[in-house]
């Protein structure tokens, strides 16, 4: 059959053959839209971006769109972002807890030849912390890395089975797996809500009685109202792990756009959204404890992905990866709020014979 | 700033524009590989499909490729689909619980009604099933609708904001948001573990122990220890929603490529994997809860995305979202076998080093 | 040694050797006190109960009284009751998801045929609903079963073995285990919180700001904040199914005063609480989704239990769980409003520093 | 009304009054029997104990005695307890994320002070460990103790409100709840599971074909099958954190006769049972993160409580707590492989015929 779409793309994302993917036939293309300016205030600084976000939904980019207008009228957003690094999980089989009540606490006393051992592995990379379970005859270690502007997964995974063969060679301890799923990766997990993982990021902002009534079309105390009644009632009655409206939505986009692994996705969306009524005015934030993104490597060194970094002034300097955090922090407080004002007002349902979507 | 990659795109990549997306600058592209083919069963019918997937991630569709191999070389994997529908969950503010009771009870009641009302809002749309939930002074209504062959929160968001309506008419009961999660829509939920959304899938396959060493280079017994140590109680210790290795990078590659919303990839990428040893052979399963697909609408429009859909003969035929959530289910099932053996020959982190990542 | 206490104990009390205990050597025995009179609402009829309480924790029985006091003087509770029934979940081995999928079929054909064989094992329990779940080669089915006034554990585990019985013979299908923890008895479990088990119970009370003041010494707002920053975003950061502030000090101690199972303490403590501000007044609710409790067999036979139900009126009179259960759900809420005001108020250190005991 | 048997209790009982208990009208007896020898391997010591449990349901103490005699013809069962310490989690109100993230640092930043403030409430006790978490305008810090021998949650509660004091002298930040459930005290929750609480206990046995076929009547095959499919995958089919089967059984049973908190079984009985076939033979495992136990203060003081306690030979001797919670873990080990085992061969409901329970 024909594909003279999927054919007929920019000849640089040949680059991506072999190395980004396998049996490449082309390239599928996801519409780009800009939101913003997004007003970011980090520490001392204050900055402005526009954001790229990639989607086939229509109204999202609209909704963080509005949401951005609402932040920088209000005078930016305040983002707080901590990195916990990138961690890989392995799990070991032991002959009982005895031995396994061991090797935690040989690998606790031998923290910085462990450390050392995974650093020869690469240069950029650098353990921070273990953690560790055992359940039986299994023993897991969480391994926390720093790995620079990369996301890092890769570096992680080969510096992890160095200390793996350490480990063998030192206790012979088996590794059942390089990765035991307490890591945890692209999957929703409690262990990255409680302990974070990537970045974890913070974002809040405060928006006058005025403005939420002029551009969000609705009031501080509906917004509160729906804060509760569905991002925290709703998602304890679901049993859900994401207590916010639409993060996903966002950082997909954001994600896309950006050459971020798309499954990572699903530990990057969960998080949980407050609001509260101050003297008539709405403060309202979000959480994320489980970005992982990055600035180099994977995705990002492809043509198109590469340019929307670009628009954001990101590429591979000292600190960019923590500004990409920042940046999706900011972009999900927006289209949070947009949405949340959206539903307050009863606007989604017109929103979406609108556009294509909403939620 | 020059663009000239993000706008070098394919022009009948237009149609996005206003419908798709707003305030479009152009295409991020993502490199698109085919794996396969991947022979499915489902009851009666085989059928091989050439899979199409979006990523940029190395070594996926090498590794889902090389689960079709094993799986056709097994005669095929068995997949079973449910249709359980697209779903959104309202929340309700009553005076009470004893009015939250009455309004259960009334909607008990009113069913057929209710249904008639809905499906006066989109002929292609129907109301199956209303669930309900009540506390303190919220109630919330998850209804279930067949939405034919689109994934359909469009058009479930309007019927249901047509049952909100009557209600609100009959009870004079307030709507506090159109979506109170209780859908439980782009977000982890046990809820929707339990009862399913969209579609249902469980796949499996068995493979003979010759297949296991010569294809997988391992052996059943290893791949089972690794689901039982890593997608199992890996996942027990770890709080995780996902008893899975890496669902989440197979459903984001073929929601990609075919024009799926990719923030559903949180919802349907849960799920739980089981593998056992059958004389020396190996029984591997996967059941994924809630895949929300459709082969019309949204993203299906667009041209590359409509030509993935092709490569998979799905269009707007009736039964082509089920079948299309096969696909999903048989992938998912030949990446996650594929990567497990991978794990359980201690290949995880060479595959790293050769191609550019891997769980 | 010398067991004088633990063998000093009522003779009626002998009645427990063999049948409630095996090789028992006499009794512990455990402080009871009355909290109350609780006044409680259930439709037209307001009732007002002594409730006992066996606790060895001080300030437990003084919390749960003063939260009667502010019930009393706000006119009494209101509380609904839903009768879930009490559920077995046994769980099958099947060939392949095909044969599963067949299993699920025939249960939901062979209904009628099913509730007779459980209804011929015992004439006082009735099968009221199935439900099932299929993961690889296992199938769960869940039955929910009304006991009349008895926990009936013992009558569903014998019914639920009839038709593991019928199934086996029918269908050539074999049984792994009898309960297979879809039931899910004495573990916390979001399939009993989204579906009930036992009874389901929610209680709520409307206090003026007047008596919010006087006797709980703080005020709506800050019981409201307490609520927010504690039971519900305390118990979203510690992913607790628990949004609660000490359901299970008061289950507790009626279940052990009443002769109901120590065990089922744990999913009968699962909930939710919600408060808010009502004009300056306060509304405050508790939803319990899985109180299991009988007022007849076990140990309600026993004497000084029986005279502990006696308390309240209740012995195997029709109806007589569901009232155990509303006052369960009263009791909970009363305490839970006490000490939700304690911390609110900053009395918590105190009332531990005074009585021997908190939270 | 008459309450003879309530009234007819062991003078020694009155100290409960005002100290245990309020408004004390008498003691409702518990059945106590005794499960043993058990036999316990810790470090290099072994030690048998007879086990006293109260309980009023039929079976369970001739089942847990069934699973001693197994451990101890195997030679006992090796049990390692962690002391992770009683926990309290106060939360407090933030101006916003920026004033949070410098409290958290503040905190990391002043532990010593920190911990001489505990200290000076009461020198019995020794802060161990601070973690915070942070959302919105809330921060939570989670303070881990030491209590010697004292389940401690009286001495913690007290000693945390010297922090909190210290924090609003300092910091002029205000503390909402003293408990914010970042504790997590009586609820289940996964960052109990994660982390630790009171003391983490594992226990493990190995069993031989030979008395897995004589004492417990079936194979270890047809347990580790029942482990699996009921425990493991039972249990993420109903999103429950309690994957066994019925530790709260047991935990019920010795919390109740050694005066512990009855409901702090809640989090005492969540866990993780593992099992495989070793070359015919059985291992055996259960975890449980989350044991809080003293054998002073609250419960223990108490005649009948004290004697039981007696019964293993703890008081107030310096390790008791541990040994304790060691006999704790042995015992739900015993009851845990016991209960398997009679679901493997199909026991259970017979068992419930004969005694008048099980599960």
């Amino acid at each position: 059959m024909s594909l003279k779409h999927i054919t007929n793309y920019d000849p640089e994302m040949e680059k991506a053959r072999g190395f980004n993917i396998e049996k490449m036939i082309g390239c599928v293309q996801v519409p780009l839209g800009l939101a913003g300016p997004l007003r970011l205030r980090s520490g001392q600084a204050v900055k402005d971006y526009q954001v790229p976000m990639a989607t086939t939904e229509g109204a999202l980019v609209a909704s963080v769109n509005r949401g951005c207008k609402v932040i920088r009228e209000s005078g930016g957003c305040e983002v707080v972002v901590k990195n916990i690094g990138a961690t890989r999980g392995p799990v070991f089989k032991v002959r009982g807890i005895k031995q396994g009540d061991e090797l935690i606490g040989w690998v606790k006393k031998n923290v910085r030849q462990i450390k050392k051992v995974a650093k020869a592995s690469d240069k950029h990379l650098k353990l921070l912390k273990i953690k560790s379970q055992m359940i039986g005859r299994y023993v897991w270690l969480r391994m926390e890395y720093d790995t620079g502007e990369a996301m890092g997964m890769n570096m992680v995974t080969i510096a992890t089975e160095r200390v793996v063969e350490l480990i063998k060679k030192e206790l012979k301890i088996r590794c059942v797996s390089l990765s035991g799923n307490y890591c945890v990766d692209k999957k929703p997990s409690w262990l990255n809500m409680i302990e974070g993982r990537g970045k974890q990021v913070w974002a809040e902002v405060k928006v006058s009685e005025k403005i939420v009534g002029e551009v969000l079309k609705t009031s501080s105390e509906k917004i509160v109202e729906v804060v509760k009644a569905k991002q925290w009632l709703g998602s304890m009655v679901s049993g859900s792990m994401g207590f916010n409206a639409h993060y996903a939505n966002v950082v997909a986009g954001v994600f896309l756009a950006t050459g971020q692994d798309a499954a990572q996705v699903v530990e990057g969306s969960m998080g949980i959204t407050t609001a509260e009524v101050d003297k008539n005015d709405l403060y309202f934030s979000v959480y994320l404890p489980s970005v992982m993104v990055g600035t180099v490597g994977g995705g990002t060194r492809l043509a198109t992905q590469k340019e929307a970094l670009g628009i954001l002034g990101l590429s591979n300097k000292k600190g960019d990866a923590i500004k990409l955090a920042e940046v999706v922090g900011g972009a999900v407080l927006a289209g949070e709020l947009s949405l949340t004002a959206a539903l307050a007002s009863g606007d989604l349902a017109r929103a979406h014979m609108k556009f294509g979507r909403g939620e």
